[in-house]
């Protein structure tokens, strides 16, 4: 994983005339930068492949830097979590002060343990100092064009119009009452056997994980999720400090094996997984595993986290069947989101849970921030009602098929030898596999520069790892442009490609 | 729509040679599919007319297997919706294990340390199966007929018509750009020297205390907050599991000769405190008190958080300046919320604070639930820049003030001697503290079958006592029927007050 401080300035060119040795230039950096607190305590620096790839160094003298600075008390090393600011660093003069006489308040020193792992995979970083972006491929986008804006502004204007006086006196971190009954009605049409008091709304799946990891993991515990696997998961449960172990994802999903292996050696407190369209590689999880995971959870009393975050965006055919469907211990907790059908800034999402989980998590809610907006809560259980939202569903399923086939083409003509790429059923992207040594970095680098954005593999990754891989939206371009911005990238894929592979099929 | 569970098997031919009629063994089928756990609880079986023409039946066939099985209790029929294996029926013995019939789940000993302390505080609760409430003096409501209705409409159209396309592409857990403008230069005008980029947008206040809390608090840190105190921080402190001590409050605010004790005594880790008006008590933190807190702050290195939750409807003059327009050791942490001047479903607030800290907090959030949702952060932006917010402020000060008189009046009409309360200079609400030796909860009670609620004293403090007190909310309420309410009120206050009080005077 690599969390990278958002002040981290790359700018450093170092002087390779200078009779100092770059390592000692670069470790005199850091070091102001720290002093400075523009590097405060606790941040985490990259990794010394990323820093020296970033920089244009070789490895080893960002090595030598980073060892430096641990011995002398700046930075500090922990095995396999990598390199961190020192907590007793820090600014060594006022800081922020606007010069009286107050000493200025140093902040490096108060983060708590659990502040100290926070950050957004680096991958996921908007690009710094490249060129602007043409081709966005990036996660995690929608069609901002195809939105029922019309429905949606009726719906708003009901919403503050008669609703409005009724709307503003509701309090309720559960959720308003007519979208819980609305969402439970949706479920109910998709085999999910609930009620609107099983249903609480939530500021998004995001939120849904946040809450179930604050209600269950205390510092230590255990969470299982899957590998490669979706990063706003894994910032959640390390913000609680917990241990995440990473189970393995292949065609058929989660790896039900490695899985048992783990439920065997440990307690595990949460599996966390994405049982209709693996996050990030698409894989649909097959009926034996879905049993196996089921009964292994039961055996084990492991709750599940089930995120169904874009099934309704199936291409062809019905949402593959949730996981909830099947739940008859009542240990599956099922998340849901409007992000992808609709948009992620609405921020609304929904879960499902057991009745004393879901009574504990809505009181964790109200902690957190009371309860989702309630005039986007009113227009939504809106759209659900009258059928808007179904119809804009039926229509985005059909524009989102036609760019997945229009990528595939493009990847088909692009792509070099060695090229490996997923065959979504549903949503919005797809998983590649660049050829067998290709050096992604150069390819990112090359890619910005170009204009092509795309996720970096290493994002879903958070203990080290695919660098082969790239996450691929089609979601928010025409056809043309993603021919267009494929073919680019293609080329850019067979430069960095090694020799052999370096001509397109 | 209808969502087939994916292993229907569709092989059934029927035997028409057969004594049984088709019906018959088609429902045996079916029941079989259900039995052996392929048609799960909660599966939504094909619509009569789809299965028949899979099957080369009639229609009435499938109708009548479905009937019959509805009769049976294996399926159920949800008018409008369709049929549904019923969340009874399932494999009749193993449940979802493979082998061995399944324990059930027991969430009990699932739960974090960090989760037995959620909660709300009892008085928080509504009121259960007492009269329904005619006279509503709880805190935390607005005049609901007061809002800007139209001024909000227009915003709403504005945010999903024109700029929708650009605001569902954003992303940005410090909240969309321009209401981060907007607020920094609302604030600016209020003496508070901050940038957009100072700010973040969180979904009220109560997510920026949740959000320093989880930047701040590791088990165990020590927070200070007034006693009586705002709930909603006391629980967020709670959550963190961290260590609140109260420092009491009277008429100048904050107690700093008891802060400078506590400070002398242990590390602190945050110092939360309301200083505009004292939440509940309504004090404004006087002069020589704020220099002593933020000199004690800085000497013994405690960050202060400032809520500023409604500075804004001050009934005369300017609001109070924020102890932040006075920071200049970069201490002080500000957070306020548009719940009290619009309403608190908006769920919009803002905090302002020191880089360090705020981009912590920022990370934070985005681990949390992203962001706050666009479309209400794009409705504010406007009403900001459009001076509608302004406008309506300046009407609703207006009118609280009214309400505060007529309360006052009110009160002094309808109390028994002994009994005090505030005189509020802004806000919403006042406190009372009722006649020595009042029977509380036979008050409470008795309120509520007369139809009167309000907000226990309690539930400001956290340790226990409080029963004295009764917070009352004037916001929701015409003149009228403050009066009428609090006639009742003070009937009841004479009941139950000592012998010697009971008149009114």
């Amino acid at each position: 994983m690599s969390y990278l401080c958002p002040v981290l300035d790359l700018a450093f060119t170092g002087d390779r005339a200078s009779a100092e040795p770059l390592y000692r230039q670069l470790g005199g950096y850091l070091r102001g930068l720290v002093e400075a607190g523009r590097l405060p305590a606790g941040s985490k620096l990259p990794a010394t492949r990323e820093l020296a790839a970033a920089l244009g160094f070789s490895r080893n003298t960002v090595s030598l830097a980073y060892d430096d600075l641990v011995a002398a008390g700046v930075l500090t090393a922990h095995v396999g979590q990598g390199t961190f600011v020192s907590v007793h660093a820090g600014p060594s003069a006022s800081g922020t002060s606007a010069g009286g006489p107050s000493r200025g308040f140093v902040w490096s020193g108060l983060f708590a343990l659990r502040a100290r792992t926070l950050g957004v995979p680096a991958g996921l970083l908007p690009p710094r100092a490249a060129a602007p972006i043409r081709f966005d491929f990036r996660g995690g986008q929608v069609d901002c064009g195809a939105l029922p804006g019309r429905d949606l502004r009726r719906a708003l204007a009901e919403a503050a119009g008669e609703r409005l006086a009724a709307l503003a006196a509701h309090q309720d971190p559960a959720g308003w009452p007519p979208l819980r009954a609305a969402v439970a009605h949706y479920l109910v049409g998709r085999g999910i056997a609930c009620e609107a008091r099983d249903v609480a709304i939530v500021d998004g799946a995001q939120q849904a994980i946040d809450l179930v990891a604050r209600v269950l993991l205390d510092p230590g515990d255990t969470v299982v999720m899957e590998r490669p696997g979706y990063f706003g998961a894994w910032v959640a449960f390390l913000a609680c400090q917990a241990n995440v172990v990473g189970v393995g994802v292949d065609a058929e999903g989660l790896r039900t094996d490695e899985l048992a292996r783990v439920l065997r050696a440990r307690r595990v407190k949460l599996v966390y997984t994405t049982p209709a369209a693996q996050c990030p590689t698409g894989a649909i999880l097959s009926e034996p595993r879905r049993r196996a995971l089921l009964a292994l959870a039961d055996e084990h009393q492991a709750p599940v986290f089930e995120d169904d975050y874009d099934s309704e965006l199936r291409y062809q055919g019905p949402p593959v069947a949730a996981l909830k469907t099947v739940d008859s211990a009542g240990q599956v907790v099922y998340a849901g989101t409007f992000s992808k059908v609709l948009f992620p800034g609405l921020r609304v999402g929904y879960v499902v849970a057991p009745r004393p989980l879901l009574e504990k998590m809505v009181l964790a809610r109200w902690n957190a921030d009371v309860e989702t907006g309630v005039l986007t809560q009113a227009a939504l259980a809106t759209l659900l009602a009258n059928g808007a939202l179904t119809r804009h569903v039926r229509r985005v399923r059909t524009l989102y098929a036609e760019r997945s086939v229009a990528m595939q083409a493009a990847l088909e003509h692009a792509m070099p030898e060695g090229t490996q790429w997923s065959r979504p059923q549903s949503g919005l992207s797809l998983w590649l596999t660049l050829p067998p040594g290709t050096d992604a970095q150069g390819l990112e680098r090359a890619a910005r520069e170009a204009g092509v954005a795309y996720t970096p593999g290493s994002a879903f990754h958070w203990d080290g790892g695919g660098d082969t891989n790239l996450l691929l939206s089609f979601a928010a371009l025409a056809p043309a442009a993603i021919h267009e911005g494929i073919e680019i990238l293609g080329t850019l894929v067979c430069a960095h490609a090694p020799a052999r592979r370096r001509s397109a099929r």
